[in-house]
């Protein structure tokens, strides 16, 4: 048998959580200490420990900004970057994100989302040059050879975020972040992993969540990400609609192409939730 | 004729954006200035002016914690509400949003959602126990009597949000946000504002806009908000799930409930944009 030499990777777990003594730590821990073991260099971003600034200000620019009457975050700090002029914490950001092969995202599901100071990240670290541009994004995004996933938990239980759940169908709370923030970057999408409403539990049932978790990371880094459509299947010269040809393709089947392009069919099962399906 | 007195709404506007001179400035402007020429109490909160606190954070508390080793913000903060022990800056917009008869979100959409700062607001103001409980939420929520609404501006132009655009559907990216915050706080949403890529158009086409959005702050108020199914439609004893009886009775409709509850069908058009559709 020929060992085969890889090269180490490299993976960044952005965490928010205030407690050290919380589940969500637990399983930021969990995850660290079985990619350590794998080999891998693993880098941690504790948000609230940082005391991560959250919100998107001129401050993040150092020096003056270029239009101080209509100041537009977006342009200023793409500036900024080019001109090397960012804060200092968004710098140490871009570049533990440059050096990792997969970015876990470790949270308490707040308001169907990540918590604000998550946000604030997102915000602040996936700036507009560095993250995106409007010509690399999507499948042809610039963090395309790199992987990023959500794991989170939740307060309620998981029958009540199904499509005949109270709360509706987690496949669609789950589209804006991880289309609209992770596949927009280019981020190969890997499944979420969700641990529902962990506080109901008992410790060794939550013992139990945190053991099927370390399993899931022996193989993380070979799972096959979720699916989302090319780029070059949207017309850019028609207001990046979808191209008539691809659309007579979908007439055939029963299901849209994904959760938010859906071309007025049903949503393909579980395309948020689960790879390869 | 007789002229029917009415008692004078108060609206609170939640504002988040960095710059008197931008286009978001000039919308909530209009809709301060058009909703006091109605004689509406006008209430501001303009987050950045304000620095508000994004992060949910022990300091959020006056005294000490219940459970330091295990700090939960849900619970603590619900206790610290209970005992008068909330900081004074999260009691400062109780106060405005137990006067509102209407909230309206106004922000430039970031990364498919609102901007970190706005969500702070969201993850910090509404507590357990003020704003929602495990008995009061969605259709028996604590502000059922209140309304509250989107008003933002996108980067992508309209064409590129629907189910065919390269974004997919705006009412999917609505979903989170509109059902998991507003309607689960017991809102009646209104349809939201949409300015779609502002920064593209020539100022005399930002005036049409604003124009519009002045027209349709006369009518605001007595508007008919978005569809959301009333609790009593899922069956607490089994999970929350849909009750068989109305999952049949929505057999023959060629659609789903809403974006969340879509029953494996498609989804109903416009739901999370138009009322009365």
């Amino acid at each position: 048998m020929i060992q085969v030499c890889t090269a180490p990777k490299t993976v960044l777990v952005v965490y928010a959580h205030q407690s050290a003594g919380s589940f969500n730590a637990a399983v930021k821990n969990a995850a660290v200490d079985e990619l350590k073991k794998q080999g891998c260099n693993v880098l941690v971003s504790d948000l609230y420990e940082m005391k991560f600034k959250a919100t998107a200000t001129e401050e993040d620019i150092t020096g003056e900004v270029k239009n101080p009457e209509h100041f537009c975050y977006g342009n200023e700090t793409m500036l900024a970057w080019q001109e090397g002029r960012l804060a200092a914490d968004i710098l140490d950001e871009h570049k533990k994100l440059k050096e990792a092969d997969l970015v876990i995202f470790q949270f308490p599901m707040y308001w169907f989302s990540v918590p604000a100071i998550m946000k604030g990240w997102m915000d602040r670290v996936l700036t507009l040059g560095f993250a995106y541009t409007l010509e690399k994004r999507y499948s042809e995004g610039i963090f395309r050879d790199k992987k990023a996933m959500l794991s989170f938990t939740t307060g309620s239980h998981e029958t009540m975020f199904s499509p005949n759940g109270i709360n509706g169908d987690m496949n669609v709370t789950l589209w804006p972040i991880q289309n609209g923030v992770l596949n927009y970057c280019g981020f190969q999408v890997l499944a979420p992993q969700i641990f529902w409403a962990p506080t109901h539990l008992s410790p060794e049932a939550r013992e139990g969540l945190l053991e099927g978790w370390r399993t899931r990371l022996q193989g993380l880094l070979s799972e096959t990400p979720l699916v989302f459509p090319p780029v070059d299947i949207f017309d850019e010269g028609k207001g990046f609609q979808l191209k008539p040809e691809v659309r007579e393709k979908q007439a055939d089947s029963p299901f849209g192409l994904t959760v938010g392009h859906h071309l007025e069919k049903p949503l393909p099962p579980h395309s948020m939730m689960k790879a390869g399906v």
